[in-house]
């Protein structure tokens, strides 16, 4: 078929290797699938249970990791509504073109709280120092160093250091003072990463399953890509804590450690295209455009 | 609603405007909505029907804009297939999770091409030369210069100027030579800028509306986001060059000049957000995130 022709340039994964576009260059050019396959055990993590959320929607499962690292005090918050029950019940209401699809509850239907509080010191960035950042070389637009730090896209002004709006990562709402968020209303990016909202606002996780199922949410009509009828939101029948599910029921899931020399050829795979179908094998890349794998573990 | 705190951060349009967060500023601050209302008609332009094509899906009309200044033989082949009626009864054939939908017909199934040729010199740049380019001011991960050219996107080394793959772009499929595209396949961009397609192949045009009709289509489950099933496709019943559809039928779609004194005052309030939620007003804006307005011309 011609399209697998550009589909080539597009694979990012499990697509078979070419030599370098370079002249001369006959070095065997290993396909990011290639580089996976080929990456020792110890260059993976687990991913904990306790910082792990399943949400059950009518299309299937989508599974959210926390970070305890930038956003202790969110993930512990979230994990507290998870287990009082806030989220079951809750809607998706809110999907907006090329930004954010959204959930939670009404004002007016507060779901049980538990232990959880009703508003958090905001974690909208922690000290740069302490982390071990895995560094891109290129530029960004909107801060003066980019990196990863423990599976999450990282962006510092050399002070500060926060976690980055890309694609798939879930941030938690608040009102109009810095204060005013629970982490009972989280949004996911679904279109260019609104950078924008860095350092505004707390992003507390990222999606590591089901992406495909909440970024073809109907857009909504309303302003902001709000539902205008209530009809048109999506239930969220369950949401649980990994560590909450039977072992036994559990998607085991591994994510590729980003300090590990694994990740760093992942980085290296995207920021020189090498694969035949590239003419120009590019030599940058942006915070947002790298892939952060995940897998399910061997039992 | 609790909602809408988050919500007024995250407004492209018609957001009541508040007082600018800087101390002691006391200046008027325009929402973008706001913006665009008060813009003389002048600072917009009629799209032209000779560039503009309508393709009906099942779910609504999708309207693209092809670029004479970047792509010009792209464009004239591409008009060329649609009036052979090459795209009626072509299919969506891949969606893949932030990355790009494409259609176009199987190899074994070839359309009428009337005057159209099944290959074109490349157009992955053009000469910077020559263009007048309202320029950004932040860094760009991929590129030396950033701005916008009649209406579109562009990036630049200094010597060659390019349409920059931002959501919503529209580009040609190629196979594995740089002269192996015809327009016959078409792809949009719907997830976080691939910006290493840049220069690799042929950004040819942007989608003006239905963007929200293309994004939402079911992820595939192949290779790519290819679908395995074709009756997982979704049909193109027809395509049309708006010149070719009788004025009275035609959506008559104005864009905003980005040489106009109100598309700056749209990139500044972009780059500064001035709006009460922002605590940061940031003070940068990456090339993809600036917003190229489109209305519907008052008859």
């Amino acid at each position: 078929m011609r399209f697998q022709a550009l589909m080539a340039a597009m694979v990012l994964a499990a697509c078979a290797s070419t030599a370098a576009p370079e002249a001369g260059a006959q070095a065997q050019v290993r396909s990011l699938g290639e580089i996976l396959e080929q990456s020792p055990q110890s260059d993976w993590r687990t991913v904990d249970p306790e910082n792990t959320i399943y949400m059950d929607l009518p299309a299937g499962r989508v599974i959210i990791e926390l970070s305890q690292t930038f956003t202790p005090e969110h993930t512990r918050n979230i994990r507290e509504l998870v287990r009082a029950g806030w989220f079951n019940g809750a809607n998706i209401v809110r999907s907006q073109e090329n930004y954010v699809v959204q959930w939670g509850r009404d004002e007016d239907d507060p779901g049980p709280m538990g232990a959880a509080t009703a508003t958090l010191t905001p974690e909208f960035w922690r000290p740069r120092r302490g982390l071990s950042v895995t560094r891109l070389p290129d530029p960004d637009t909107y801060a003066r160093e980019v990196g990863f730090v423990d599976g999450f896209p990282m962006a510092s002004n050399g002070r500060d250091a926060w976690m980055a709006h890309c694609p798939g990562m879930v941030g938690a709402g608040r009102g109009d003072t810095a204060e005013s968020g629970s982490g009972g209303e989280l949004y996911v990016v679904i279109g260019h990463a609104p950078r924008h909202l860095d350092r505004n606002i707390a992003t507390v996780g990222r999606v590591l399953q089901g992406m495909e199922i909440l970024s073809v949410m109907q857009r909504g009509t309303g302003p902001l890509g709000f539902y205008e009828d209530e009809a048109q939101r999506t239930p969220i029948p369950r949401v649980r804590m990994a560590s909450d599910v039977p072992a036994a029921e559990r998607v085991n899931l591994e994510a590729l450690r980003t300090d590990s020399d694994t990740f760093r050829a992942v980085i290296d795979s995207r920021r020189f295209r090498r694969e035949s179908w590239f003419l120009d094998p590019v030599g940058r890349v942006n915070l947002c455009n790298v892939p952060l794998p995940v897998r399910v573990r061997a039992s």
